[in-house]
């Protein structure tokens, strides 16, 4: 199976250096402009076809990326696969070479099992954007947020930004972190200590800080960085109660007046409000989460066109 | 959150005024032929963007949105969300406002709850239509079968109009009381008394009369409307038995003959032939239960082009 | 209810004579670089509109014939239907006549009963394509099939084609056999006894032989087509396990060795690999599988274009 020449994958942040990340970036400033016009559509990606293929639900992303093909006049086609309907019958692999062999151009894929994206990039014809692999990668979710923080901040080095929450087992998290220390930026975590890796020296030497508690992470920093709670997490024993969550990790007022006073939060959605965010700290100015939800199309646009065979803005 | 000038939602007809609603009226007749042609698409609306966001599952409501949007050429995006799953995390206020931040130009609402489509429209820049909420009102099935009755009739002068069945919990009943009382023509309602609601002076004041039983409900009458039994009342005890429905308040040829002899018959769909309907009677040259289908199509055209900027042909 | 003149329905390979198939082929090979350009799409059937109706599950299939109409430009809708649902209400007739009222130009339809498109096509102006209705037929399947067949052979004239497994329940083989028969082709097939129909003479006439086991079917065939198990069926005890049925009717590399030396082997997918056919079967130089799914795009492209008042290549 050969690939064209111009296909370019978006597996993972990590395989990406700070050139191509900048890369994407001021590419998607680009695309910025087009959703606020009267008429949100260009012809880019005419007879272009992505097809997104979702082994897990998820409206939020799932209709970013549609409309962000949409946007470029890409033939846009949903698959949504049931695991457990997979597991019935054909292989992963199977599913995969079948949708290739209908010749997208890209197939946007996630999955619950880490590493899907990459199984599927060496096989598929298509390029291959992950869209949310297990707790592996988030890519295009780290990149709104970097498109969010840049906005706001400038840049990124120096930067210093807490995130908050489950680390262990946040693809969101491990996206940020590669894309944020590998900019220049200084990341602190913090959370229950069930849910921070048992080891991250490696990732300590890239620029990452393993604070004490929450008030530590966010003392002095210019983004906080919130990640979701997933309730179905909480059987598993890892925190006693949702409540007693929200008293020890919440970001409350308070808290975040431990901040730089020009600090932003971030939250990659659907938010628990009044468990890992305070109901008024999401609705304050400081909240960048709609702007996050903005930008996450004007990224895609960006992915995908450069996926599908477009030139870097800075290439 | 500032919505542009031009944006116009469509909640419910009560909000309307005669003059607004046949301006609606006469700009779908405008758009009516597109349908029949050889290429059934117009430019009108490319690149605007429509957010079909159903809370509850239809295929007839949803599909006649998804076309109207098509034939403008409009990207249409369908997100089908569970109540459930809502109900266990994001905010159905977050939900809304994650997809307006995606900039859609018109956000479509079915929700089992009333008032969420006026709560959506205070939120968003997107301009909101109803496509159901609750028991509360259906506006475009209401516009819908106002078109059938204007092709059929001429106008809604005097005209006197039945509606049978579950008068109490329907949105097709209420939007369609609000949108004929308003356009002049005078209403009977008929049903099981537990389906009636216990006070209808406000309603009666505008035209609306409740008659004792079908027959002279029926008796003398222009337009026939029968509403659809929803089965799963049926628990509630709200009338003993299918069985005993259908003969009490089936439409019959027996007891349509007691209309005017050009009388028509409408039924919004699905219908429960042999319970609210007689198969005789909805399969007779006096039903306009397709016309109804075909114009549902062309109204929600001339919504979704007045929602997104477009001028009424009368203003 | 009058049909346009030019409509022309696809409701299996039954009533199709060899001349009409082959013009349903030499379309589709009109059709067939689109999928391989840079911009795969064409503007043939702009403003038509495609209903997908599919009252039973299926990605492949409904993916490909989305993928079909987008190619061509038309506005492709999906409509899922679970059986349940429309059980409780609405019937199939009157779902059909709904959304035929919405002015579809093809309404592709799957359904767990046989004859149900058939059914569609007397009520509905649109154009008719059956994408599998029940154990009946698969046309668009079988003329994929035949596109690859043609594609490695050449003709089908004295071509010996072996179909193995459950030909009893098996639309795709029912079709296959209808067209393989028309064009001149001699058809052997094998399976559990079980899993045979009880009476084949008819279709012995034209051409059919039903073989003792697989060995035999195989033996000197030029092309190999191996049906999907339905694993669903082993409650029904047609055959003991799984496992057993690999042993005796799976395809092999000593199986396939019994063939001519340049036989093919068709699956129409999803497989089940290790059952019916050994993954080294699959994945070998032999294997058209992929083909397969790339010419179902093409045949469909062509079918769409038919269905909707396109001229046949040889007509």
């Amino acid at each position: 199976m050969e690939k064209p020449f111009h296909r370019r994958d978006l597996l993972g942040i990590r395989d990406l250096s700070a050139d191509e990340i900048l890369g994407i970036l001021d590419t998607a400033e680009n695309f910025r402009e087009i959703s606020d016009r009267e008429i949100k559509k260009v012809p880019t990606l005419r007879g272009k076809t992505v097809i997104n293929l979702f082994f897990e639900a998820s409206t939020r992303t799932r209709t970013s990326f549609e409309l962000a093909a949409k946007r470029l006049s890409a033939d846009s086609v949903n698959v949504s696969v049931s695991t457990s309907s997979v597991s019935k019958g054909e292989t992963l692999v199977d599913t995969a070479l079948t949708l290739d062999a209908m010749a997208p151009d890209c197939i946007v894929v996630r999955h619950g099992s880490a590493g899907v994206p990459h199984q599927l990039a060496k096989i598929s014809r298509a390029a291959v954007v992950n869209a949310g692999d297990g707790t592996n990668e988030h890519p295009t979710q780290a990149l709104l947020d970097a498109m969010t923080i840049r906005e706001q901040k400038g840049s990124f080095n120096s930067l210093k930004v807490a995130i908050i929450g489950d680390i262990l087992h946040s693809r969101v998290a491990r996206s940020n972190i590669h894309l944020l220390t590998k900019l220049g930026a200084t990341v602190k975590v913090a959370g229950p200590r069930t849910l921070l890796p048992p080891n991250f020296v490696h990732l300590v030497e890239e620029g990452l800080t393993v604070a004490d508690n929450v008030e530590e992470a966010i003392e002095g920093c210019d983004v906080v960085m919130i990640l979701r709670i997933q309730k179905e997490r909480q059987d598993s024993a890892y925190f006693p109660t949702l409540g007693e969550y929200a008293i020890h990790y919440g970001l409350t007022q308070e808290r975040l007046a431990l901040a730089q006073k020009d600090a932003i939060v971030l939250h990659p959605g659907p938010m628990n409000r009044g468990i890992e965010i305070a109901s008024d700290v999401a609705d304050s100015a400081r909240s960048q989460i709609l702007d996050q939800v903005k930008y996450g199309v004007t990224v895609r646009m960006a992915v995908l066109y450069l996926a599908t065979g477009g030139k870097a803005v800075n290439s």
